[in-house]
This record gives structure tokens, C-alpha cells and sequence, in this order.
């Protein structure tokens, strides 16, 4: 049986580290599985070297970067490999284009396209652990190295439990789970057992770092259960899997915050066809990813238009934002760094109603105030002041009775 | 016209020194040639790299190490090529692999069998300097990522040169020429305009760090000149041509000296057949180089048979010979580690008897003691004490004319 297991910076960050996983795939090893070992740079390496190449040039050309970045799992893949050996396991590193990681063109960004595992199978048909370089592949058509983006790693371990048939993707890392709400501001928090593929997406989506969205998504696409666990104890984590129909559903799941974005405003804008369209394709043309839109009700033929954007992208923004402001005669633009964002999160919200009213009454009893609002069918995010957050998490939390262990018994 | 430049670890050693590099590449672009720039880690990159593997392998495989240390030039090279792109010109940084750098199987000192360098002509074609990673490759049968051993970037370059049809590789590094000997010890020592690729191979073999013996041989089969020179200075370095028949040749060209070996002895040794022959082969079953040998005069049936080689082979070799000395009822197997070669070389040699008079008698005259001697045609080593060096060196120096700017003008 094929086992993929993913080892992220924090649990390849110094060579004790290093040591510890490949005790726990020698484990593997000798409960009769074959592994497959996904791993990211040590560490800080990726950082470093990115800060190297700002000292070269601000904007470095996307393809030399690529180039720089993808040495760090080359180092943490041939360690890891060789400590593999010292227990007297046998070990093979591969880079993602050795791998077989077939992506487009994308230089930093890059979509994996295909699977190509013949070195890979051919290491474990000869008995080898074999060791996969996170984060990188190879340009399908210019036989360039390409990288995944930030959290790639997880998406390549998920693609690789689909391309060889391995039912379950083990992705471990620095916390031992999926908890209903962050453990750091809501202390009663619990860690869950499982959840389905779409919550985790939501929660991932929402400002839940735990996992990339594009992990989530390839797995959900490809039916491969993730087993999100810590690398520092033998405790299972949380399964992300397929929503079977017959899944007894709790309403809400969990909670979670985001406090990574900004509130661009565009104050009275001549409410006329056309206009908001020219400002969001200004703002996606310049590759701003926005978040929430909201548009108040017009009243003597000008209207507020408010949306939710990334903070680094703020100046940028705003900068695009005023050229237009000045052409349409709008009034002003404000962009707000401090707010934040609290969602909930649970499969079966659908089904039941009141989902919101009882959330936004659990958030005045506390005093925070709601400034945006926004739904999908399993989530319900508000934008309140960045100082509410906290506040906001802990009483809705409470109010969907995640911290009750009947919660969980109820699934 | 295509230059192929060569840069060290040094020249590339932090951010400014790359930088000053890409200044150097962008004068060539100016003067309108294309430029392909081998380029090895950053410093001590590979010696990081190398103690990180140690701390989790004591002997890491081979093929795990040289996956490791081709991380070193792949930051390197990324981030020469971002600086050009800062000055204005484009760059392609490509690895051994990309390159065409087609070796043999032999992890860790892997030789160049071909170059394949299609995507280096297409990068030039482009426009672009292409970049090249020193010191790896890619085994030909099964594509594994390989090293040419320490100094490997040089025979890169060199080999690079003959594949392109380039008539001169320059080597830039942290010296400005090769001397007349080591001015650390020779302050008289004087920097050579010219030698051949012969004097050059004698001296590397006898200590000179330079170059690496391997490129010089790829040089001297290939017919490709190389400039040694100063990334650090304009000035002119040392030329490493073919040797014309019409060229004047001084006698002596320079003094190499070498520190980094021991003498083994064996004491009285039956005088048969078969027993050197035993000695040396298993020597050479457990890799050990040999470097020189001398069998004394043979009485009442019993030999003394001393051999020189690195000293970090000593303990290995004496525990060898301490089992075939007691098979052979030898009396004693010694190491002496307080020995030094110092080494004459010089094409006009072989036309010119009593070089070794006069080296002896220079030597006998500073009160230095010779213990081994060994010749070529163009050479004239002598092993005295480790503590003599410096004197034998600034003896010979100065019999030989070496320090007089004459001896160079007669060229």
C-alpha cells in the first residue's frame, strides 16, 4: 500500500528535525508501506533566499526566481534522504520535473496538469523511499522549472496521492489539526475529527492557514482524503473527506478570521450602468483579488461602492481607483486597513435558516458592530473593526456550541 | 564572437561581489560578444552544504550529496542572472543538466563524456547570457544529477569552450595570475605573462591551487587557451596557451610547492619479487594515490620502501601495510606527516642538463636536506622537511633567475 506523507518547512527546519521524520517513515517503512515523502524547504530557506534576490533586483525575472527557490527543497529532499539511509532504509530524492510535477507555463504560480510517476514508481517498485521536492514541477512545453506558489507543497503531495492511488494524503505539520476556531484567541476551541472537503475549502478560503485552497481542491476534485496531523506527536489530526450523503451534519463547524484585508471605499459614485463594471475591471486587469462587494442603495442618483482586497494591494488600489474617481466625478476613495473578517463555517447551514440572525444577535449582545456582509451555501462571513475580532470569534463560537464536546458526538 | 568567462566561489561570493560580476559580464555584451558565464556556489556555500550532510550522514550516498551540493550554483547562478537583467541585458541561468554537461556515472567526481549545448546556442541566439552552473552535470545513461569533484566548475568552463568553438576560456578568480611561485612564501615571486598547458599541468599536479588538473588536460586535448585573471582587477592575467615550436623557452618557469602529503615507509622488507607489487596494489584497491616512490639499495636481502601520499590517507594506509608487514616479516611501517615537496617546472628542461646540480646544490647551500627525489621531463620534485619549505622555495627561486624580470623577457 502507497502511503504520500507531506513534511512542511517547520518539520524539516535543522537536521534533529530531519532525523525525526525519517524515523516516522522508517515506521512506515516497516509497517509494510511503501512511502512517498513530499517535502518543502527548511525552515526559513525560502524566505532567505527570496530576501537574496530582493537584494538583486526588486522584481526579479519570474523565471530566475524560480531557479533560486526551487534549490531549497533540493536541500531539505537530499538530507532527508540520506538520514533515510543512516537507518538502513534505502532513499531517492527527486526534483519535481525528476518527479514527473507536469505544470503550464506560470513562472511562480504555476498549475500542475499532469502526473508523470514513472521514476517514482519505478523508485518503489525497487524497494526506495522516495522523496518528492515540494512547491516545483516542469513547464509541460518549455521544459522549464516552475513553482507552485506559496503552500504548493501541499498541493503537490495531494496530486501525487491521485496520480499513484494512494487513498489517503498525510499532510504533516507544526499544529495537530483542524480546531473550530483559532486555539490562540478562543481558547475553548476543539480539534476536529473530520470534516468534508467543501468546509475545509470555505475555511481555507476564510483565512484557515492550515492548508492551501488548491490542496483542498484538487483533493476534492480527485476524491483523495487529506489527513491533516502534527509531525512533532503520534496523535491522528483531522480527516478532510468526501461528504457521504448518509453524514450526519452539524449545523456549523467551525469559525474562522482573516485579518489580511483591507475595505477600499469609493464614496458617491453616479449610480449608472457601466460604472461598476469599469471599476472591477480595473482592479482585476492589475491581478487585485477582491473579496466582498458591497453596493448601498442609491440616493439622489449616487451610491457608496465598498469591497474587500488584500492590504498590499491597498496603494495600488487606491492609486488605480483616484484616476477614476476624478474622470466619473465620484468623491472620494478610502481605504481602511483595519477591519477584519469572521466566518462560519458548516455543511449544514444550508438546511437550516436562522443560521445568520443567530449570529448577528450573538454579535450585538458582545458589541460589535457589522460593517459588511457576505454568504455562500455553507458559509457566512461579516466584516467588523480589526479590535472586534477577537471578540467576535470567541461569542459565536460559543453561540454554535463548538466548544461542547456534544457538537462533535453529534456528527 | 563567444567568450566563455568562469567565475569562482569568491568572485560570487555576497551580493556586491555579484553584482560586480554582472558589471563585467555587461562590459563584454557592450563590446559586442556573447558571453557565457560558468559560475560556481556562493563562498562557502559547498563546505555548508557539505558539513550539514555530515551532521546526518558520516558517509552521506554519493548520489544524495551531489543532489545536495547542485543547490549551491543553482542560487548562484539565479541571482548572477537577475543582476544582468538589472543592468539591462537578459540572462538565462541553465544547470548542468540543461546545459548539456553529459558525464559518466561516477557521483562526486563524475567526468565529461559530451556536451550537448543546444539550449546554450538558442539562449545566445536569443540574445541572452546564458548562465551556466559550474561543477555538475548529468549522467548519460541514467539521468542522474552528478559532480565533477572539487574545482569542477574549471573543466565546466573549459569544456564549454571547446563544444562552442571559443577560442579562449577566461578563468577570473581570487589571484591575478599564476606565479613564479607562491608569493606568500616568495615575495620576489613574479607574475608570468604566458606558459603552456604542460608547465601548467606539472604545477597543478604539484601543488599549485589555481586551476584544477583536469581542466588543464581538457584544455591542452582541445587546443582551447585559458586567461587566469582577477575578478577583481582589469589588469591582464596569465595565459595558458599551446606551445609553439618557434616559442623561446626559459628553462625554468616556476617553483610549486605542496604541503599536503606524508611519507609512508616500510622497513626492511624482503628484496622478492612480488612483494612492491602486493604493497602497491593494495594501495590502489582502497584509492589511495600514490604519489612518489623510491626503493633503496637492497642489502643483506632486506629493502626500506618509502611512498608518498595525502596525509588524510595516512591512518588508512598504515593500517593496511601493518597487516602485509607482518605477513612479510617486516620490521616497521611508519607515516611521517612533517614532509613538503617543492617542485621545479619548465619546458626547457629536457634541453638542459645539471637543472638538478643546480637545484641541489642551491638547496645544500640554505642547509636543506633532500629525502625523496622524482623527475619528469619537465619537472623536478624533491621532498625535504615541512619546515624547509619556504626556504627550498625562495632558494630555488632565486638560483633559477625566477625573480629577475629578464627570465621573462627571454621569452
Amino acid at each position: 500500500m502507497i502511503v504520500v506523507q507531506k513534511y512542511g518547512g517547520t518539520s524539516v527546519a535543522d537536521t534533529a528535525r530531519i532525523w525525526r521524520v525519517a524515523g516516522r517513515i522508517a515506521d512506515a517503512k516497516r509497517s509494510g508501506r511503501d512511502v512517498v515523502a513530499v517535502v518543502s524547504a527548511m525552515g526559513k530557506t525560502t524566505d532567505q533566499l527570496l530576501a537574496q534576490a530582493k537584494q538583486v533586483s526588486p522584481i526579479p525575472p519570474a523565471r530566475e526566481l524560480d531557479m533560486l527557490l526551487t534549490a531549497g527543497e533540493r536541500i531539505s529532499m537530499a538530507l532527508l534522504a540520506m538520514a533515510i539511509h543512516e537507518l538502513g532504509y534505502t532513499a531517492l530524492s527527486l526534483t519535481g520535473s525528476q518527479a514527473g510535477i507536469i505544470t503550464d507555463a506560470t513562472h511562480g504560480k504555476a498549475r500542475i496538469l499532469d502526473i508523470t510517476p514513472g521514476r517514482i514508481t519505478a523508485g518503489l517498485g525497487a524497494g526506495h523511499v522516495v522523496i518528492v521536492a515540494g512547491f516545483q514541477g516542469v513547464c509541460r512545453d518549455s521544459k522549464e522549472v516552475t513553482t507552485l506558489g506559496r503552500g504548493g507543497s501541499d498541493t503537490t503531495a495531494v496530486a501525487l496521492a491521485a496520480a499513484l492511488g494512494a487513498r489517503t494524503c498525510e499532510i504533516y505539520t507544526d499544529v495537530d489539526g483542524v480546531y473550530t476556531a483559532d486555539p490562540r484567541i478562543c481558547p475553548s476551541a476543539r480539534k476536529l475529527t473530520w470534516m468534508s472537503h467543501e468546509e475545509m475549502l470555505e475555511l481555507a478560503a476564510c483565512g484557515a492557514t492550515v492548508l492551501q485552497v488548491r490542496s483542498v481542491e484538487y483533493a476534492r476534485n480527485h476524491g483523495v482524503a487529506i489527513h491533516v496531523r502534527s509531525s512533532f506527536t503520534p496523535a491522528e489530526g483531522t480527516w478532510i473527506v468526501e461528504r457521504g450523503d448518509a453524514m450526519e451534519q452539524a449545523i456549523i463547524t467551525a469559525v474562522a478570521h482573516d485579518v489580511s484585508e483591507g475595505k477600499l471605499v469609493i464614496r458617491r459614485v453616479p449610480d449608472k450602468p457601466g460604472i461598476a463594471a469599469r471599476i472591477f475591471t480595473t482592479l482585476a486587469d492589475a491581478h487585485i483579488n477582491i473579496d466582498m462587494i458591497v453596493q448601498n442603495v442609491a440616493e439622489d442618483g449616487m451610491t457608496d461602492i465598498s469591497c474587500t482586497l488584500p492590504l498590499e494591494d491597498g496603494p495600488k488600489a487606491v492609486q488605480l481607483m483616484e484616476a477614476i474617481a476624478r474622470e466619473i466625478c465620484a468623491e472620494a476613495v478610502l481605504f481602511d486597513e483595519d477591519i477584519g473578517k469572521v466566518s462560519l463555517v458548516g455543511a449544514g447551514m444550508k438546511t437550516h435558516p436562522g443560521v445568520a440572525a443567530a449570529m448577528f444577535s450573538a454579535l450585538s449582545e458582545v458589541g460589535v458592530n457589522i460593517e459588511m456582509i457576505s454568504t455562500s451555501t455553507i458559509r457566512l462571513s461579516v466584516i467588523v473593526r480589526a479590535s472586534d475580532v477577537a471578540t467576535a470569534v470567541r461569542a459565536v463560537h460559543q453561540r454554535f456550541g463548538l466548544d461542547q464536546e456534544s457538537a462533535e458526538v453529534e456528527r
